[in-house]
């Protein structure tokens, strides 16, 4: 019989309710003969609070052991900025190499954009996970005086762009249009640009069906907006993917509708599946939140260990109901989460 | 009697199309006792073609004699990405110390935007510009081969982003909603970040009547897109600034519109003033470039040599012209640099 072992990381912020929401879905839509089990780590600003932890070994090697992992959002003021998103989130991306940070942007037909003329959007962000700007290379001189010196390192190897490289070609050519965009900053970033523009000309060549086209990420950010149609699957590098998923977000609903997958693909160890928002402490603890995200999440978690059908439901389900939301009354959390529940249930 | 010494740098592409309009509208509003001097550079894709040369040492000092700098475009797919970028205009702004790259963004009244609802759009961003992933610090180890490495280096001084910060207070205090917002990711970039952010907070207890407020890159990008209205003056780094001037100039009617200065606020070399756009090879010729981001850029130009009346009058000129646009037959590149100097004529 099968089953599943899914570590739970709710977080911080709305981190907790929407994950909640998550896994009544995940609940609903298993069928009945698949185990599901859980485990919640207690890991994020409380837990740092308490005992200046942010992910002890014990915790990362326990992780491991687990097929796929939910976590909701990381991150609080109340913690300096930059020590629960390097030492946990990242560390776990990292640790885990989740080379493949995996982000969809769908416009619904009835769900709101800020864009005029409601464009057709349909494309995914293959963002690089462990390389880039985000690997923690770099330091400051002098901290704090005037003659502070401060620097970050973009780290690029020929070996983690091409697995992503490759991953988004296979992607694209699995895709009905077969278009694979790349998108970085070459004009300027000459070093890291040509090793990523060199390899992706050079794996392309195995790919003879899937159309190529190169933009600079400035340009890209005005196609987002005035022609997001164009795009297909777009590869990207790690710092680039953050900024361009959250625009990507805003123009196909926000950010609570924004699912995404740090995957790696090799199995060898468990990928995370994670909403795209942040933890969201204005909101936190008052039922707003919306958890489609964290649904749409789970959808890409089943469909990444073999569950398509059960993945393909979640996603009707949320298309079903984004249906129905506009005019309508605004409900909680948990009422969105029942209702996608029912929906999805077999 | 008064006088202008400009040097113009036409460059590449649609450059010297918009760069002709630019002149013309700058002869056309200045009064008869300003003696204007010009003298052209020929840099750019042609002159790298014909002698290998981006910037020889002679230029750059005859350039420097001049009072200001009016720049088109540079870029041409003609030659290797980053060899014209990084060789001449980077050069530039590097060598005379621009370290204030500004770039306004207004939704004129009439002006078509992607945006439903047609927010009110009005921010300056103060992007800074001799610093950052743009210096060339970096390098790439075992070109080519599988195990290749490349590196970027962000560099970032106390020095250089105190100067700029300042500026952009300075900038915020003199606008009516004294509005600043700091633009980073500091919760992943953490080194670079912080400086920023540390530098940031410090001078801002000299400025007590400027509101201040930080966003991260990714979450900004939202908000460019969903509540524009939010922001009055912006600072940034050279690259999160590069990458938020394009997606403002899409949201405020386009790249045909948005003006820049590259500007040394001690007057120690000449400033340069210069159209968001690049050089657009795919319409190059064809008389089909907006010259109204150059003609802006002039405006910019004049404000900063102190002919504020004359700077005014462009910008009211460039106002009224797009008021008329709507629904208008297209003109060519020549027609609109004619209406509005006829606009601004004394
Ligand atoms: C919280 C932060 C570290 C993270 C990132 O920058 O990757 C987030 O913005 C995201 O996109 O998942
Ligand atoms: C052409 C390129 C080097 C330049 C930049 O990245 O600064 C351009 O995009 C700009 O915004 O002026």
């Amino acid at each position: 019989s099968r089953s599943i072992n899914l570590a739970v990381v709710p977080g911080d912020g709305i981190g907790q309710e929407v994950v909640a929401q998550g896994l009544k879905v995940l609940r609903s839509v298993l069928p009945q003969d698949v185990k599901l089990e859980t485990k919640e780590y207690d890991l994020g600003a409380q837990r740092w609070h308490r005992t200046g932890e942010t992910l002890p070994d014990a915790e990362l090697e326990s992780l491991k052991t687990h097929d796929a992992i939910l976590l909701g959002a990381i991150g609080d003021p109340s913690v300096p900025s930059g020590v629960l998103e390097r030492g946990l989130l990242l560390k776990l991306r990292f640790a885990f190499d989740h080379y493949v940070n995996l982000r969809p942007s769908k416009l619904f037909p009835s769900t709101a954009t800020p864009l005029a003329g409601r464009p057709d959007i349909d494309f995914v962000v293959v963002r690089e996970g462990t390389e880039g700007p985000y690997t923690g290379n770099g330091g400051s001189l002098r901290t704090g005086t005037a003659h502070e010196v401060a620097t970050e390192v973009s780290v690029n190897t020929a070996y983690g762009v091409e697995r992503v490289v490759r991953d988004a070609y296979e992607r694209a050519n699995a895709r009905p249009r077969k278009k694979l965009t790349l998108v970085h900053k070459n004009n300027v970033l000459v070093y890291a640009g040509h090793l990523w523009k060199n390899i992706f000309d050079k794996v392309g060549e195995e790919y003879p069906d899937v159309t190529t086209d190169y933009l600079h990420v400035d340009a890209a950010t005005i196609f987002f907006v005035t022609q997001p149609e164009r795009f297909d699957v777009i590869v990207t590098d790690n710092l680039f993917g953050d900024i361009l998923t959250d625009l990507a977000a805003a123009v196909t609903g926000g950010i609570g509708l924004a699912a995404s997958g740090n995957i790696n693909p090799t199995g060898r160890f468990p990928s995370m599946f994670e909403p795209v928002h942040g933890s969201a402490p204005d909101i936190a603890g008052q039922g707003k939140a919306d958890p489609t995200a964290t649904v749409l999440s789970v959808a890409l978690l089943l469909r990444h260990l073999g569950y398509e059908a059960q993945a393909a439901r979640i996603e009707e389900a949320v298309a079903a109901d984004l249906a129905e939301r506009d005019g309508s009354a605004p409900r909680t959390t948990d009422e969105i989460g029942d209702a996608l529940a029912v929906r999805v249930a077999s």
